[in-house]
């Protein structure tokens, strides 16, 4: 890193980092995955970080410290090398490992999520450790199996424990609410999943046959999905809102304020009009309401033409997200019990709960909170930062708090537009220097935070 | 055919007639198809009908006839050589095309559906041939594409009308109530299908960061679809029973000493119970009430695991039995109109009306149907025959009202779990014989009817 020139090269870094396909759902690309922890650490070492590549079974997590001190608070950034597949390729406008530069964004897989996010705060480093040491313990820790639901972290943690112990966490690798405006995310919705089965007939049958005497199960299913919501689109399901909490009032007037329009969520989203729960407005609905959403659903025949079939099953699978003070395996047993006692006793039904991801929340008047606040301010320009929270799961925020007993700084880089997951994913330019700004305001004032 | 023993030969002659595997909706059979036609064709001239083999823009049709004389009625006799793919190839327990008799059933694809049944009418006109001449005029024509909806067969009807000019048309393709109880079918259901996509965002959505403000396509098809039944499972849709008559008195009477118990049903079906429109029997509910079916449902996720999407589309398939006094096209309309009305703004409805097939009904007070009647009663050793309704559609009986402006006699021969379309389909043996005998007594009575 000698000689390098902190205008031109964030970007040219960037480019190196992008170029790794390294997909972590696709095995095909264990290779890549290698190539790209070496260079995380290798680009770790070169800036003054001791830095280790961590064998898991599955890929590899590096890990960079500067020299600990005692009497001065640990940090521990997260982020993660691995990114997603590509299909569909044919509507990439460009190569997604080749990262290219319009319009001030900079286009490529993993150039938002979380390639250009991790970078930005591993360059903040490289400069203040170029201009003498940090003013706190840091840890970087890039983890490779981010995108398939992070399976070895936890247990990488817990092995860990000791040498990951610290005072707060940091991650970018969220969106902020518009460009140009410093976002603090303080809460993220949680996760809880599950399988509908239903099964009538033993066998297809023909609809004219024994059509009109017994159960058709994609009817059945239709109608107990249907009645999971209510004409006010709240979910039906008794129980589904206890340990909910009502938006308090500053958190309504913060979003108020917020340069977030209906437009732009009509726009992003691509939909006719918006549409959700009465009685909350657009945001309250996305961040601080649960939600019920049908991920698949299928049965009977798909093809060409027509097939006049009573099929023998229906199949649905169902995602709720959940916010803080709800409890997700609780909610999946409310969930269960209410469809089972929905269903006519002329289908079989049968449910198989799944994953769940805990909601997540940070308290805003924390001093970690207040030095985050005051390190966005500085580092865009004096711009008061937007308060918001998240519709998404970050599950490992869950796995920090449980295992570290560490709250999590969310302090999202990308734009809610930036294509995450899709093709065409960009990251913008600007951010990359707005990142190493941050990163080293940050530490200033989590240290400051700490003595004062 | 000289030498021939009516005792042995029928068997032979419908293992012979399996063994081709005559598979119309597969290109790769065209050969088999082409070499079953001639066969039915060589097999017409052997037993003293003059035949011929049709060319169409599909499968041959193969018309055979005896020597017309004025003064007598024409009977025309209709079935197909083509049978239904065999897949799944695993579950049959014995070659498909290979002839097995197993507990008094023949067992191999198309042993019911058709070959059977229109082997027993051709080897009972070699019978009567053998004898002596026949008491009527025949016409019998074997198509080669039913199992495909007989795309050509109504273009073919049209350019051979006055060659096919008849006075009755016999059909042997259906099942009788129950084995041993001769069977009229005086009605069936027709058809009307249609396809629905709904719309929401223009791509499919993350649901953390996009769940609760906008539609999901899967839950709106779901309330969409559950809202066309009421809680008696009455169909809602708006004016859906215009024109449907309740079953007559006598209809009720004969159903209700049917030897087709409730308990059949469910054994046939393997549904855990019986379910349908509530204030009509299961037999009412099958025979002469409507129903709409989805026949297909899909969108968003089917893989393993769990995908956290709000899909762009959800799908499905429906169709509806209609009875005799409906309009399937005036239905159609009606069933598109109210799921344009029921759909929220939030997602974009598109729907594809489909094919339709009409519902038929025979006079049951007919010179005609008194004269099978007769000849069912003979030929089962004198029993009462059963006055039945079926559920499914033979479109081809509405191509005969209207092209050739001539009604249908449904004289089904194989039993009702004989599993036409599925697996180890099979056919009575003793139906071989018995339905030789009903083609003989009902050419009989139809010439007796005719002169009295």
């Amino acid at each position: 890193m000698k000689g390098m020139n902190p205008l031109a090269a964030p970007l040219d870094l960037l480019a190196d980092f992008i170029r790794f396909p390294s997909i972590s759902a696709q095995p095909s690309h264990a290779h890549d995955i290698r190539a790209c922890a070496e260079w995380v650490r290798t680009l770790m070492d070169q800036i003054g970080l001791t830095a280790h590549l961590h064998e898991t079974p599955g890929c590899p997590v590096v890990v960079g410290r500067n020299l600990h001190e005692a009497g001065r608070p640990t940090v521990l950034f997260y982020g993660h090398y691995d990114v997603q597949p590509v299909d569909p390729v044919a509507l990439w406008k460009t190569s997604p490992f080749e990262a290219v530069v319009r319009d001030g964004m900079v286009y490529g897989r993993g150039s938002s999520d979380n390639k250009g996010q991790i970078l930005a705060h591993l360059l903040g480093l490289a400069e203040g450790l170029r201009k003498g040491k940090l003013p706190v313990n840091v840890v970087v820790l890039v983890e490779g199996e981010e995108e398939v639901g992070s399976p070895h972290l936890a247990e990488f943690l817990s092995t860990h424990k000791e040498e990951l112990a610290c005072d707060i966490v940091v991650i970018s690798d969220n969106p902020m609410v518009a460009p140009g405006i410093p976002t603090f995310t303080y809460a993220m919705r949680g996760v809880a999943a599950l399988e509908l089965t239903l099964r009538g007939p033993s066998h297809d049958l023909h609809s004219g046959m024994f059509g009109g005497i017994v159960a058709n199960p994609l009817t059945e299913l239709a109608r107990l999905l249907g009645s999971l919501h209510d004409a006010n689109r709240h979910i039906a399901v008794p129980g589904f809102y206890e340990g909910v909490p009502e938006p308090e009032p500053w958190e309504r007037a913060a979003w108020s304020e917020l340069p977030l329009a209906e437009s732009d969520l009509l726009r992003m989203t691509g939909s006719p009009q918006l549409q959700g729960e009465a009685g909350y407005s657009t945001l309250e609905r996305l961040w601080c309401r649960p939600t019920l959403e049908v991920n698949g659903l299928w049965g009977g025949y798909q093809g060409a033409g027509s097939k006049t079939v009573i099929p023998s099953e229906a199949h649905a699978k169902i995602t709720c997200r959940i916010v803080p003070g709800q409890d997700a395996h609780r909610l999946l047993d409310l969930l269960r019990d209410y469809l089972v006692a929905q269903c006519p006793p002329s289908v079989r039904i049968e449910v198989e709960l799944g994953h769940v991801g805990r909601p997540a929340r940070m308290e805003v008047e924390s001093p970690m909170a207040q030095a985050a606040l005051r390190a966005l301010r500085m580092s865009f320009g004096d711009k008061k930062p937007a308060l918001i929270r998240d519709g998404a799961t970050i599950p490992v925020v869950a796995d920090f708090q449980k295992i570290l007993g560490t709250d999590t700084l969310l302090l999202g880089l990308c734009y809610p537009d930036c294509g995450a997951h899709a093709p065409n994913e960009s990251f913008p330019v600007a951010n990359l220097d707005l990142g190493i700004k941050l990163n080293q305001a940050l530490l200033r004032e989590i240290a400051a935070e700490y003595k004062g």
